[in-house]
């Protein structure tokens, strides 16, 4: 026992002189970034010696005996039949066999190939996540700390906090990006809450924003770009894309802020996106974080995160990151999103007749799947009013609204469901 | 802005209420679990008003616009026929949309069922996870932090180290249960080992261990239970079942530990398991996490585990558990994992036969898919004069082993890479 002890304690201190020396090449290379990181997101660095890269390292061998996995005398995957019927689709090596370490490769390249065709600028390769939660998450646990402020948007997504705050002890203060009455887009006060910031900070900007289904203009963009160029504090600024493409106006910031961040040097800017809405695969699972610089800055965090995933969830479901190349595969891809953009525009369209037609005050919309009725304080209580009457919306009690996901109801229905909401605020 | 600021602390001052209201639940009704939790499982609580929560208040509505995907007019799913185009035996429901947070209630429940029927205990309703990794990971962000204790097996997976020291900065010590040559069980390391502990502990628990591929008889198992019941400091024992059932000689304690710890009251006993190995389904990423509690306490463990996955990577692939259904539903499941094992049983007769021929030392095998060859400082040396001879394998550099995964091989070639191995020994 103190043989292997003493051994361990050995394998622990190479692994603490890798994780110092990806360090240090970040500070030479994206010295923010450096400062950016949490106590944790120092110490990681993919094991060198684990498993994984030794079955990487043996792949061509004819005789490989490095993972505990099953395979057939051909090699192909052992899978029970109950199973493999299912998906004749695929071939079983896809969907049973585990997919690697960061996800499967050409998935990963496709993805890159895909966001530099639209925003090309400066990135890391993406790494696959468990759908976009586990994108902010790493992001979280590289870079939040309890001496790390992060502003995220109000109204917002309500997971942020848990994300933050409750895993990391970092502190979450909502910001709104819209003031007055009509609602005006505003990164005053995003500002000066960061000129207040005392060691680091975080930026989480939703655009599509849910539950507004906001996106900013062309000119909004380029002014929250230009105003976070200007703050001085340690800065990572996380995009989550999770609605990119989903934009029903013209003139909207359709590819978000990402491309633009990555070229202002005072910050790091970190992307989450991923196929769970823009390839309409809520259930697969597959997201993606990629870091807003490229060369060997760009490797020493696509590594910390690729570290990190393995010690939480190792590798990401084959299956569903088999369906997600087929899709991106497929000639037909770009004629079958525009199919389903095209039905969830009609009700965008349809809704925001319905709404017009009503005296119900909201928040701007513009895109992804949402409207956003200011309902006030009473809004749980709408929203029970609402149930009884067969009609589920989500209550945000922090700013009083009402989220409607018109992406789940017939266009059909719309004007009968505001109504219903616009009779519920009556009381 | 100031508004928003003010509500989302009142927000965060009832999450805070009721994550205490769990503890003191879980004081009452297991208190060595309560004094076990590290800060950020005190802090753990399921959101209360979140969407998901919303979102399953609303679920019979006519009209239910709460969650954020996207379903066609008839409320099927919809999705690109690239895609769906592939998995024809599964509905579109089960594959596009998102799966209920914790896990589909129906798998859980399955899961369940199975786990009582093989050892009938007081447990938790199982919550998935991504694959085991991320039931092990959960476990440890519950349990562990700078003030703990967290012995692993030696010879063990390498990954434990990062899952409890990198990422939660906890105090891992390995420790063997093989002493002697030739080896013999022996937990009084552990037991020694134990009574210096200054907080608390965890203890995981690998059978069938891999790397050894051994598993103890079932008086071992007993003697290691026994041993645990004597401990006095707060005590969480993980049972990482993941090679259940891949035993190959009887005699031996085939159904792991978990059962007989759930009746020591000095201690928590968690199950850690799933499809990755059991169901041959590597690729899928789902596994569970049990708690050996029921009653409050076990819901008050699965709340707080289904928090965290919450806010780590939401829910877990949908595919994948739709495939795990299908399995546990067949009638023919038993009789189709018996032919894959029986196939991995007649691997392990022929490998042990030609080991037996050669004069190479290994640890004992009786299970899973691996021998452990103790070829001492320099093993990584070998494993490189092995890949030049086609022949993978991995080294565990710290108890200067070389693994062969006996599950990739043909039989019929088991005695070529024995010989091989032999051979890369003598140098």
């Amino acid at each position: 026992m103190i043989r292997a002890t003493t051994r361990n304690a050995r394998v622990v201190g190479r692994t603490m002189g890798r994780a110092d020396n990806l360090n240090e090449v970040l500070r030479r290379h994206h010295s923010v970034a450096e400062r950016c990181l949490s106590p944790l997101g120092r110490r990681l660095c993919y094991p060198q010696g684990g498993i994984p890269a030794q079955a990487a390292e043996a792949k061509g061998c004819q005789y490989n005996a490095t993972i505990g996995q099953v395979t057939n005398d051909d090699g192909s995957a052992s899978a029970l039949s109950c199973m493999a019927e299912q998906i004749t689709g695929l071939p079983p090596e896809e969907v049973f066999l585990y997919a690697p370490q960061g996800g499967r490769p050409d998935l990963r390249h496709l993805w890159k190939t895909r966001l530099e065709q639209r925003i090309g600028c400066a990135m890391s390769l993406p790494l696959v996540t468990n759908g976009l939660t586990h994108g902010i998450s790493i992001a979280a646990d590289l870079f939040a700390d309890s001496q790390t402020d992060v502003f995220v948007p109000s109204p917002g997504w309500c997971n942020y906090t848990q994300i933050f705050q409750t895993r990391r002890g970092a502190r979450v203060h909502p910001v709104s990006f819209m003031t007055g009455s009509p609602h005006k887009w505003d990164t005053s006060g995003l500002l000066h809450r960061l000129s207040k910031v005392k060691h680091k900070a975080i930026v989480v900007f939703n655009s599509p924003n849910n539950p507004m289904g906001y996106t900013p203009t062309i000119e909004e963009a380029r002014e929250f770009t230009r105003a976070l160029s200007t703050v001085t504090c340690p800065l990572v600024v996380i995009c989550d894309d999770a609605y990119q493409g989903m934009v029903w106006e013209s003139g909207l910031a359709q590819d978000g802020c990402f491309g633009d961040l990555t070229r202002c040097d005072n910050l790091l800017a970190v992307k989450v996106d991923g196929a769970t809405k823009e390839l309409f695969f809520f259930g697969g699972r597959v997201g993606f974080i990629s870091f807003g610089v490229d060369g060997e800055a760009g490797e020493v965090l696509e590594e910390k995160a690729r570290a990190l995933a393995r010690a939480t969830v190792s590798s990401i479901s084959a299956p569903a990151q088999a369906l997600v190349c087929r899709a991106l595969l497929s000639p037909d891809l770009e004629s079958q999103q525009a199919h389903l953009r095209d039905a969830l525009r009609q009700r965008y369209v349809v809704l925001k007749e319905a709404i017009s037609d009503s005296n119900l005050r909201h928040w701007p919309f513009n895109s992804a799947f949402f409207a956003l009725f200011d309902v006030g304080e009473q809004c749980d209580t709408i929203r029970s009013r609402l149930i009884a009457n067969s009609i589920g919306v989500v209550s945000f009690g922090d700013v009083g609204g009402l989220r409607l996901s018109y992406s789940t109801l017939r266009a059909s229905d719309l004007a009968h469901v505001v109504d219903g909401i616009a009779s519920a605020v009556r009381g």
